[in-house]
């Protein structure tokens, strides 16, 4: 069957099952069950600390078969998946389900656990590195089932994908399972995607390198949620967990294409009091900030919000009172954590309250403008960053589609062309984000406006402004690069992609 | 049948249903499940401020039937109860249940919509003034069940108790539902009694006098949970939602019986570093955290946390060191909110976090010493705090049960006798809290100690405090008083009074 961006996905796949198909971005809003959740309650006396990973495994009850979950806060320096795995992997359990928000180069040994028959399935909503590679070479045995941060919110809340054990990294934890991110060696700020994790998963287990008296204060994730909490010397590695400092390009490119987006930005008419904004923590999505910083103080503007894995530079902004408040699903570094710790503006937020397209109204809704990346735009402004140009797994959409969908303007930034390869295409090889969802794409060379969004040509029509169609940026690329080859690809699927509602939007297949 | 505190109570009830019988008080703990929540998720341009509450009513589908929930941060200053039910009377709404965690004298209207039917069935932790003596007149239509705190997040999670339309008294509101209760000029501080009914009824509209712009940070309940929000003019009055102070009591009798308590606790080793402790708002109570806080600071002993309805004095307490961190389910005056709102380990907790049996350990489960009141005390350490020497309803559990199961030491502080009438009784005339989880009664002629706790009575052997056993102290109480008569009730149930787990521990049948 044909999706509605134009895939042919399989009705039914494999080690996935029945496909619900793509039908739009706005589709299957409207009523849901939030799932009911087993638990087992515990007498006053009760107590969770337990001596090792090995112990909890045990009085959790891990069996063949069974969905574990980990959160990514501690980014490419987290030690805990692989830790956890090794002692499953030594009690000799095979065909487990990794629930990780995302899976990062650090998390290479779980391609000797894909290879040996101990995980046998995948869920993230981001991998880079040699898992992603693994999977896209057809070594994991059911294909990956790539999320949304927002739809994997969405997932386990609705009981679409139910964990039987969450396994916390909490930087901080007291005797009795109340954890924050912002104490201890390991500090990484917001805890916000472990938070569903947390709240929906049959057993939880706290593993942590900095057990503290009770009450851990302040508590993100509650004592009710935790069954159990183990101590290990090390949690992770803080030169992966957090940046130092993250920084704004000084590529000359990154900053016409930053300035162009800001002055867009501007002149449909968004930066005005209450202005909300997104970024990444990107060079070039970083110099974004920075133009319309500029442009904020010039008009003196106060914003509403800014929101995301938050950086210093949001938190600048902030502190010189360009937004109001902050909402932060993960810190991108020890400024923004300093500021999560000491600011009560400076809100948490889960990844359902992010952006989970299921409840009462994510954060994301209330965004006026995102700024996106992307490996390929195509001529309908579908995004890939699913998948490279050798057309492997690079990455995911993380947050990409959640924010595109709720954004007045989502904008991508992107060079026109990156390493001799054009970047806006006819076709993208994944369609992570669905193109209606995109409103601009802003480019070195000029920018496109979604023809969806007349409203917006129309604020434009006298503008200076290099405005192109789609289909022009996309053949200025072309004269520089030539008409990419395609990638060939076997028919194996070894990934599914699923849009923020849980309907599929693309597959991948096994590179060739 | 009979319970475990020796009630006879009927196998069924009618307008109740089957009765499970409580059979003690860590009986029902174990697996559980919290149960799944139909919701209506949002589209990213719905708005959510609506023009009255009428319209909050017709949109969430009111209908004849329905349960209706409201909570009690707003205390006996709350409009809000009262303006819902009179617009759904308006409507001619019939045969509602309210689920309102307290009903206070304010509350006075609610007895029209009892007589007209408009409202037939009453959940409530606590209910004192013209509302409960209606329902101790047999005025309701079906039996009142009483719960206690925890009780009622249990009921709510389990879905025992299924809520179709919660309305949040919202002292600050976003235009996207976020709720806190820190600012406005109705500012109450914690409003952890409302979160399970905003987590898991299927409708939540947030009636506010505090509007503001997105979002309404720090927030307490999340736009995730919140369907509706109304604006009004007053959402309560200011005198009765939080006292300017609150004061120790100056009565001799009071004070010798709170350094009795205080005494106790120190002689039986609890007051050492790491303790924690719990008290209620009224005089004696207070003064015994007078006395144990002169011991502390004699002893240089630093706490780990009080929990609670939060006072000022207990804020005083936990500013000058002597806690490390308050859980605060509400403030009970204007010092408490100021702290809730300034101090990060001043720490904000759900009905469920503070009592809740069915989940994975309450805050209760963590207190050393827990300071309770008493309307009558039996030979059996059987407390009622519900029904008055009349037999009409005068309160309920609120927190009493749950502090009482979850303390190491449950001290009941009373009198011996009050107006004329002993304390220390043969068989209270309704259980609210079973003897079993109370430790020791203190009166200002002596203090008795469970029975069970031989331990406790090993500890004080060579103790110069004046310890008897709960019959002497009855005795001593009837010679002041004589016997007092036995109260005489009609057969009909009037209220079901459900212990934490939500097995029957006592009725209270019509008074005569």
């Amino acid at each position: 069957m044909i999706n509605a961006v134009k895939r042919e996905i399989p009705e039914f796949i494999e080690g996935y099952g029945k496909v619900k198909p793509f039908m739009g971005a706005y589709a299957n809003i409207g009523d849901v069950v939030k799932t009911s959740v087993k638990i087992k309650s515990v007498k006053p006396n009760d107590k969770k600390v337990l001596p090792s990973i090995k112990d909890a495994l045990l009085k959790c009850g891990i069996k063949d078969g069974m969905t574990i979950s980990f959160h990514h806060h501690l980014r490419n320096g987290d030690y805990v998946l692989n830790m956890v795995l090794d002692e499953i992997a030594k009690l000799g359990i095979k065909n487990l389900t990794v629930a990780a928000s995302s899976i990062f180069p650090c998390h290479a040994p779980l391609v000797e656990h894909i290879k040996n028959g101990v995980v046998t399935k995948i869920y993230a909503n981001y991998m880079s590195g040699p898992v992603a590679e693994a999977v896209s070479k057809g070594l994991l045995k059911y294909p990956a089932i790539m999320h949304t941060h927002g739809g994997r919110a969405r997932a386990i809340e609705s009981g679409d994908l139910h964990i039987d054990i969450a396994f916390i990294a909490a930087p901080t934890c007291d005797t009795y399972g109340n954890i924050n991110g912002v104490e201890g060696k390991s500090a990484c700020g917001s805890l916000g995607y472990a938070i569903p994790d947390a709240m929906y998963a049959e057993k939880v287990v706290a593993i942590t390198d900095n057990l503290v008296d009770y009450p851990a204060c302040p508590i993100e994730i509650s004592q009710e949620y935790v069954d159990y909490v183990v101590v290990v010397d090390e949690i992770g590695d803080p030169k992966g967990i957090v940046s130092g400092t993250t920084r704004i390009t000084r590529d000359p490119i990154g900053l016409r294409i930053a300035k162009l987006a800001a002055q867009l930005i501007d002149e449909v008419g968004l930066l005005k009091d209450g202005f909300s904004f997104q970024t990444g923590a990107g060079g070039t999505s970083l110099a974004v900030a920075a133009f319309v910083k500029d442009i904020m103080k010039k008009k003196n503007i106060k914003g509403s919000f800014a929101a995301g894995g938050i950086t210093g530079y949001i938190v600048d902004m902030f502190e010189e009172g360009l937004f109001k408040a902050l909402f932060d699903v993960q810190c991108f570094d020890l400024k923004a954590v300093e500021s999560y710790k000491n600011n009560k503006a400076h809100q948490g937020m889960s990844a359902s309250m992010y952006g989970n397209p299921h409840n009462k109204g994510a954060v994301v809704n209330n965004l006026d403008v995102m700024i996106l990346g992307a490996t390929e735009v195509d001529i309908d402004f579908n995004v890939n960053v699913t998948t490279g140009s050798n057309g492997i797994i690079i990455g995911g959409s993380g947050g990409h589609s959640d924010t595109a969908a709720g954004a007045k303007l989502a904008i991508v930034v992107t060079q026109l062309t990156k390493a001799r390869l054009p970047i806006i295409v006819d076709r993208v090889t994944t369609v992570t984000t669905p193109g209606e969802t995109i409103d601009a794409v802003v480019t070195e060379r000029g920018i496109a406006i979604n023809p969806r969004r007349q409203d917006l040509l129309e604020k434009l029509k006298d503008s200076n402004l290099p405005i192109f169609t789609i289909e022009e940026l996309k053949n200025m690329a072309e004269k520089l690069t030539g008409v990419p080859e395609k990638i060939e690809f076997e028919d194996r699927i070894v990934a599914v992609v699923e849009y923020r509602d849980g309907t599929v939007i693309d597959v991948v297949r096994q590179v060739r």
